[in-house]
């Protein structure tokens, strides 16, 4: 049984409570902490946890055998750099820091402590679709990757949705998942800026497409569209040179009604990827033991800081962009 | 150039004459008749044709080398005999003749000229999606057919519709079309009578389930459900000892909406088969020069009304009942 | 934490261990028992647990709350009687019993005890798919269903599968998830006999079509085909008053290759109801506390029992069969 | 009845001659021409038509009404120009002319003539499934269009077919049809160039995505792939503020085989668009009494040389390249 403390119990604390307590085995939730000591306690009752406001202080608590990160990303650098230190087994949400040069810091520190503690929570890479894809990729009976065509589709976003955030809270999943996808590194970041939506406000370029480069030449189109109205509507095709991929879309029933055949789209990102989530923290304990991180890591949470940075380089310059790390990924990774 | 007499101007007879003299390759409507003088001098005025009130005269008209018979079922048989006993190709639309006997009449007549001259007019065979299962049943890949599983379905009938035209009028669609798709006769009929639709009347079991076994045993079933609301929905599934072979539907966008995935489900059977009728209409005129019938031939028409006799029989009885023709089929429509 | 003991060490049985102790929460697995000590024992290594070869025995340890009977189909009458009387709950696997007889033994024995305790294992209800279509049918959109198109399709056989087995192995699922679906019981069978495939031998009709009628009318059809080479295919279509409702098949890629867009169709029963498997037994596990049964139940185990044999008495005389219990529905079980 | 001179007796010439003779109405060819006195001599007997190895003496001879260009694209220009000056109706292949400078001379001699004369063969307007998404798109019920994601798959060139050519011969069928599908110009263009498949040769990069911005901001993403080895694959979304649009690919039966569900795909463009020829000839001719021209005009052969050019630029420089005609639309194609 993996004791766990988890540090952020706002929403989204508040539902990985939840699945560790109630969907999870093998692990148990034995302290929280939350700068609001009442949104703290509030979580502490959902599985008996001990409460704390300060993190650091869950950290050391002693009972504490790994730490799951979901305060604001802005937060995340220093209770990383605690974890690692405590030598404690370490899920952070995505972004596993809101800056480049944080992120590299957390990367560092793991490498020097020489243990693989860090998981960067992007959960894609666990959804079915997407390792059903994978795992035709891998089969090698399509040859190599040459193109991807995706889109991310949202039904709306409030105002405050800004053009930048079209990569840091949007596009960032398929940042990570795509470049897994095809077990690869990025070279290269374009956004063009299509007509903008009636649905749109001036503070935000809505749609996007964004383009993408990878080193062996894999190049990407990410359609992002976060006020598409009709739903949630993730698609990846991956050209190859012997055949094309598509990923599926959720199953739901196919109804005839008023001369259509319709099937349903997803509205709501945490219902099209609801079993992702629990894939995702299940294998993250049930890697505990090994002491091996299966899932992105926290080279993977740097490398998706520095494409985001080219890419809000790029929505400005609308140019294409390098997409250079400061650092050759380290051995420790492969 | 084919020289064809019209007989029957009502709707369907008028949109014969429409294909017959703007979409057809190689026939020119010379003469139409009709009861109704004034409706005949409508119909000619598409076609500049003379007119008769008479349809044994039009058949006599020496410039008139083929039929057209669209007048209603019950006046078929007369017309069918004269252009026969006058050596005259004749198109007649479903059905032959509205009583087996009749249509022997015709079968036995048309083979003692000894002379291939009627096409009954079922379309369906005509139809894309027919000819593309039928060419992959014929190709071998997939063994011996064991069963189909078709859908007729309707979006709503008027109140006049009960429960025998569900054979007359709907199902004798399928009649002709799956015994062809299997080259094979029928041997026996059951209807089965679910719970009735509440958008059904007195006179009318809405829907049905008929089930149909070939000589060769294969088995058939058809939902023939006449007011399904949605659409006009044709579907049929043939499963064989290698796989199995559905039919497509129409091809419409996808469209994305309103959180649905959907397409366009015909509601019309004319825009449904409407290639169809032009392609049943341009085979029969090309095969005019080698005086052969590639269609549905008299012996067609006879079995599918010997096979509609059995079907109401069985939706009065509920049980099996047997198939039987008077005749073997004769050599000469082998 | 639920204390479970697991009545037969077979395939199935070593499957449910692990399920039990690897995925399910809130359960553990104390006690095994096999008739064959060996068996057993081995079991017991998954879970660390007590072995019996005495069902009995195992039932009547003390710390045995909960019994899981996964011994074959004629064993279960003795340890289902005997946990009632111990007032244990049940998760039985298909089928409750192998007579109608011994089933309806069970349902009075539990009806005595006045307390739920019995879930027969009939998975599909957990299945995502079913349940979709449940969820659609219940939402009052679609008006009543009228008819069910069904297929069972299996790749092949043993040559020890035989002609009543396509009822008791195979359709028997459907008889337990069709009825619950459209939330109504069966009132008659008829079994259709196709043309037998090339695949299947002297013991075997291979496909069958089977036939239900519904206490309200709805009629289903069921293609039972366990020799059709292209796979494990379950279909379902529910046509109701106002749409028809399709269930969908399990999600994989599209693939374009060599001039084919395709995707796979599974080809083992296991690994299409994996899910279901996990949904169903978590269920009874969650279910325990308020001693409730949402699954089927033993009345459940019973109904399928007398439609089985009703079915394989259709096979035989191939007429339509009634299909009457020996009592009515107890309110117990309403 | 319109007659018809064709110029141009290769193999796309002579499928034009027959398809004017067997399949479209009210047309017929009386006149051909071709440099090889021989292949005139071969395609005239399809129409018993007289013969010229001098196409300015055919589109003098009195009795032709109507002209078709099928030779060569660099032999366009003065056919077209004598054809106008004829007064004649003209049907030409695409290219309208090789180089803009040269397109824009026929612009002129139209507009100064006065009348409307010239057709551009891209067929592509003329099949059924642009025509459905065309249609949805002027319904109004998705707002205006905003991205088009497309792909131009063909399964494999031979080694004389180079980099531009995949503009010339390939995209240039996309040019076309999708700025009239948005009703709108091309304003830049940009191409971006994957890793190369395996399949391709030293003088063709392949994979392109061709990237096309129109005046009013629609995006449009061209997948040209020519060696993908699956199928003649066209695809087509068109995304809108409230919806989104996907053009349907070509029906076909939906086979179960082999563990895989199933449908083809085309191999052959003129297998993909055979309709769509039928269809655009007989538009044309239809429209010859009205002396309009409904399908792609002379502007719209110009248009598409001066934005295959800038594509072809764009290939060389790797940057976003203008796309700037010489004058403006005309009044007299609006």
């Amino acid at each position: 049984m993996l004791k766990v403390g988890v540090i952020g119990c706002g929403g989204m604390g508040r539902d990985h409570i939840k699945r560790l307590t109630n969907k999870i085995q093998g692990a148990e939730v034995v302290a929280v902490s939350d700068v609001m000591e009442e949104s703290a306690k509030e979580a502490a009752k959902i599985c008996n946890a001990r409460v704390y406001t300060n993190e650091l202080e869950l950290i050391a608590d002693p009972e504490v055998e790994a730490v799951f990160i979901v305060s604001p990303g802005f937060a995340h650098t220093e209770p990383l750099l605690a974890a690692i230190e405590a030598g404690k087994r370490v899920f952070c949400e995505k972004p596993l820091a809101t800056t480049a040069a944080d992120c590299l810091k957390v990367v560092n520190a793991e490498v020097a402590a020489g243990k693989h503690l860090i998981q960067t929570g992007f959960m894609r890479r666990y959804d079915k679709g997407y390792m059903q894809v994978k795992e035709a990729l891998d089969s090698g009976n399509y040859g190599e990757p040459l193109m991807l065509h995706c889109t991310h589709r949202n039904p709306e976003v409030g105002t405050n949705y800004n053009t930048p955030m079209a990569v840091h809270d949007t596009a960032i999943h398929e940042i990570d998942v795509l470049h897994w996808l095809v077990d690869d590194e990025y070279e290269s970041a374009q956004v063009i800026m299509p007509r903008i939506t009636k649905y749109s406000h001036s503070e935000l370029n809505d749609p996007q497409i964004m383009l993408l480069r990878t080193k062996k030449g894999v190049c990407i189109d990410v359609e992002v569209f976060v006020n598409c109205k009709f739903g949630y509507d993730i698609n990846c095709e991956v050209v190859c040179e012997d055949g094309a991929i598509k990923m599926p879309e959720p199953a739901y029933p196919y109804i005839r009604k008023d001369a259509r055949l319709s099937t349903t789209i997803d509205t709501d990102c945490f219902v099209r990827f609801k079993d992702a989530y629990d894939v995702e923290v299940q294998d993250w304990v049930d890697k505990a033991g090994e002491e091996v991180i299966s899932g992105p890591t926290a080279w993977d949470g740097y490398l998706a800081a520095v494409t985001a940075d080219a890419l809000v380089k790029a929505q400005e310059s609308g140019k294409i962009e390098p997409i250079i790390t400061e650092v050759e990924k380290p051995d420790f990774y492969k």
